[in-house]
């Protein structure tokens, strides 16, 4: 890893005092803020002030239509075509958000021709998780400062706050980190979605479901119920599953300094966006499950576009690189453990001992036999040996290492680590190179010590 | 890995030139050979004396018998007592075999009082396996020479040989590499089974069955066919899997240079012993696997032993050096791995360039950015650059090293690989560490060149 981290620099500084090229976001809804007074998200909450730090608007639409929606469904009885219209009307919605609003706008990972995505925006309009340009600018500051101050949906704050707190409370515009939405503004059908996003809304979520079923089955209630409100709040809550979850369940092969990860629970819930270790890594390639095997029917969907005709550049980072990084944090793990474990006295820390007097201590009743330049007391083992006694005893005050290596018996790598642990000296000249492939292979750190 | 491997010795030199203490077998029963005459199986098989190449007294006893058993159970009906009784004495059997033969008399893995030395004695002439003096003998020579020809049941010969072959057809006792059984010489529980064999196993594998069925509860048929003759088949069949399944089927998460495996399904056949990997290279722990939730029930009954004062002295590698192995193993695979990857132009190949040649380059449309001490060529990359093109545009010709590792951006590990692959050279003087520090992350073995 090349040197300097995040942390040396003060977070204040990384995106302000360096000039970056971004352009701000402009709020399009939402109250103007004046940044010269104290944002409300600066004050301690309060008694007297706690329902002004709530994002009201948020909670109605997450919270309380969907418990509005679940009270309703009391009395209007689900039939069977409106549920399975409702389920197909779910991935219509969710693929709206996982393949348009992720993969395409906030990622870029490939590009869609006109009518695809006209077909992404109305369905992640139906989704009910504000505009693609907000919801890229928020996610595109997610990757750059995960599990900073300046992510907006920060895990570091809480397993709720990173799946719902973020929106239910108000959140402070000064804090969230700034990033380049330039490519999105020149993207007409981002912005037109942006500029009417409440009538795409209540277009794309409530009416045409309602009428879709209405004028069907003659089931409007159903369509408005199942097909709307009560089909938003399950595509909401298991896309916020991306930002709390993945953050949260599962392993982290590729890096674990910050906190994504990958687990197929998540997967099977965000429609294959739960390989998210892979993704913070390579958020630009249009997989986030590079086996085959794994389950992300995103990917699938981009690529049966890709054959349609209708999208296409579809970006992947090379293989090599990918397994460049896997074996980079295995490297990583093995090391730690490697650090965990004794490995000897360390081969300059033992006393240099002459030919002669190792073959004069052996005579006096050290029971010293020397392998590979170093000399090992076997005293203790003598007894445990599994070759037997009179072998190992009739090594003793000789140079044993062809006898050890496949001369008698070729010793398995445990018999050489054994070995290790019963070093009480070096014989003086001659055998530099085989004590130094041993370092080598017990501490590869150890080169950058002798060497 | 400390250097001579048994390959570099020719085979014929490893266990004669060099004096190793060793006593030689001494048959006590089977025919006396000649040494001085060809043994048979130097000759070829042909038509006329394939016959001879057969240990018919072996093919008997694991082929035709049991074959009998089969037959004669047609007219046998199993009584429920039986088939329990059966069930219970080829444990007894088993355990003769795995906590006797093998943990106690082969590997010397832990000690055992008078009684249960015979007890196991008894077990392990239950299962017709041979006497436990030449099942050590054989044994130990496996371990010695595992994959070699002098290993008596190498699975380099076939998974069918190391099974049952090497039982069935003749062996060549010149061949079978030669192992040193003085502590069995004076052990008298091994010595009587040995001297007393025949008696042994017709007593125990035969008669006593069929008393128990036969006096028990009148089944003194059943006793014979079931709790006798077929008993013994399954218990043969097993266990021959530690020879065959155990050097085939499976993981080897302590070395790979032999044969060894562990798998469970080995482990569920032998009562435990399908731990063969980590058995090779420590076989003189009391136990095959080491973690709680593996299937090991001879190390139970050890352990059990052990609590009623019957086993004593248990022996156990330490911890740290079984840890030691596994690390060194994964180590291994690793760099085996690295070794297939594309680490892009080393550094010492890459021309040095200095500053002003790389800012006047930049200037004259080269898209080169230095990041630690190295110039690279992002001209094809821009476009797909994760985090916009102004930002990548906006480091041409400069010393991108901070922005780049968190000044704008903590790029990933991902992104400090793809760099290392837009390399075209180095700038002269003063950032060798930087240099250096990635050549170290990227592959650790470079150290040993360039130092
Ligand atoms: C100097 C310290 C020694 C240590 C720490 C040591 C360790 C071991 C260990 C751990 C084994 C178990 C099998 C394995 O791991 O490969 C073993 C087996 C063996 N050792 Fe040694 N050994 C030493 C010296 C010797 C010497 C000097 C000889 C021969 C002159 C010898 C001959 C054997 C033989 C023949 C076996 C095979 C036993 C079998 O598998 O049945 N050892 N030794
Ligand atoms: C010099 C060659 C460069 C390469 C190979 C490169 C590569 C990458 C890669 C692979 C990512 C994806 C996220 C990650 O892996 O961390 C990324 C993101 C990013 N890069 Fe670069 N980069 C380079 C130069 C720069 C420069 C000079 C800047 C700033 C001046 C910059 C700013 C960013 C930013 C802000 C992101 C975050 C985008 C996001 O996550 O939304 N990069 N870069
Ligand atoms: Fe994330
Ligand atoms: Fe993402
Ligand atoms: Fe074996
Ligand atoms: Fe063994």
């Amino acid at each position: 890893m090349a040197s300097t981290s995040a942390t040396d620099i003060p977070p204040e500084v990384q995106a302000v005092n360096i000039p970056d090229g971004t352009t701000d976001f402009i709020p399009l809804r939402g109250k103007k803020y004046d940044l010269k007074k104290p944002h409300i998200t600066e004050l301690p909450i309060t008694w007297s002030n706690w329902y002004k730090h709530v994002n009201w608007l948020n909670t109605t639409f997450i919270i309380f239509v969907p418990l509005a929606g679940l009270i309703s469904a009391y009395w209007v009885s689900l039939q069977t075509k409106t549920l399975i219209f409702s389920i197909v009307y779910y991935y219509f919605a969710g693929l709206g958000i996982t393949a348009g609003y992720h993969r395409l706008w906030a990622h870029t990972s490939y590009k869609a021709s006109l009518p695809l995505k006209i077909w992404l925006a109305a369905g992640g309009a139906a989704a009910v998780e504000g505009s693609a340009r907000w919801w890229s600018r928020d996610h595109r500051a997610h990757h750059r400062y995960t599990d900073t101050d300046k992510d907006p949906y920060s895990v570091r704050k809480g397993l709720l706050y990173s799946h719902i707190g973020w929106m239910v409370m108000k959140q402070n515009p000064k804090r969230i980190g700034r990033t380049d939405i330039t490519d999105l503004n020149e993207d007409p059908v981002v912005v037109f979605q942006h500029k009417h996003y409440i009538k795409c809304v209540i277009t794309m979520a409530l009416i045409v479901p309602t009428l879709i079923c209405g004028l069907g089955w003659g089931d409007y209630a159903g369509g408005f119920i199942y097909g709307g409100i009560l089909r938003i709040f399950f595509i909401q809550q298991a896309t916020f599953c991306v930002n709390s979850l993945a953050h949260w369940l599962g392993d982290q092969p590729f890096d674990d300094r910050n906190s994504p990860r990958d687990h197929v629970i998540t997967a099977l819930v965000t429609l294959g966006e739960g390989y998210h270790n892979f993704h913070h890594e390579f958020p630009s390639d249009f997989r986030n499950a590079i086996e085959w095997w794994q389950y992300d029917p995103t990917k699938w969907c981009i690529w049966m576009w890709k054959q349609l005709g209708l999208a296409y550049d579809l970006k992947k980072f090379p293989h090599n690189e990918i397994e460049k990084g896997r074996l980079q944090q295995q490297q990583k793990k093995l090391d730690q453990k490697r650090a965990t474990l004794d490995w000897g006295i360390p081969l300059e820390n033992l006393p240099v001992v002459s030919w002669d007097d190792f073959v004069q201590e052996s005579k006096n009743g050290k029971a010293w036999i020397a392998v590979a330049g170093v000399i090992h007391d076997v005293g203790k083992f003598i007894q445990d040996h599994p070759g037997g006694k009179a072998l190992i005893n009739s090594a003793i005050g000789k140079d044993a290492t062809a006898i050890f290596n496949g001369g008698v018996y070729n010793h398995s790598n445990a018999a050489h680590n054994l070995l290790s642990t019963m070093r009480v000296g070096v014989i003086r000249g001659g055998c530099e190179v085989e004590i130094w492939k041993r370092a080598q292979a017990e501490n590869k750190d150890i080169a950058t010590v002798t060497d």
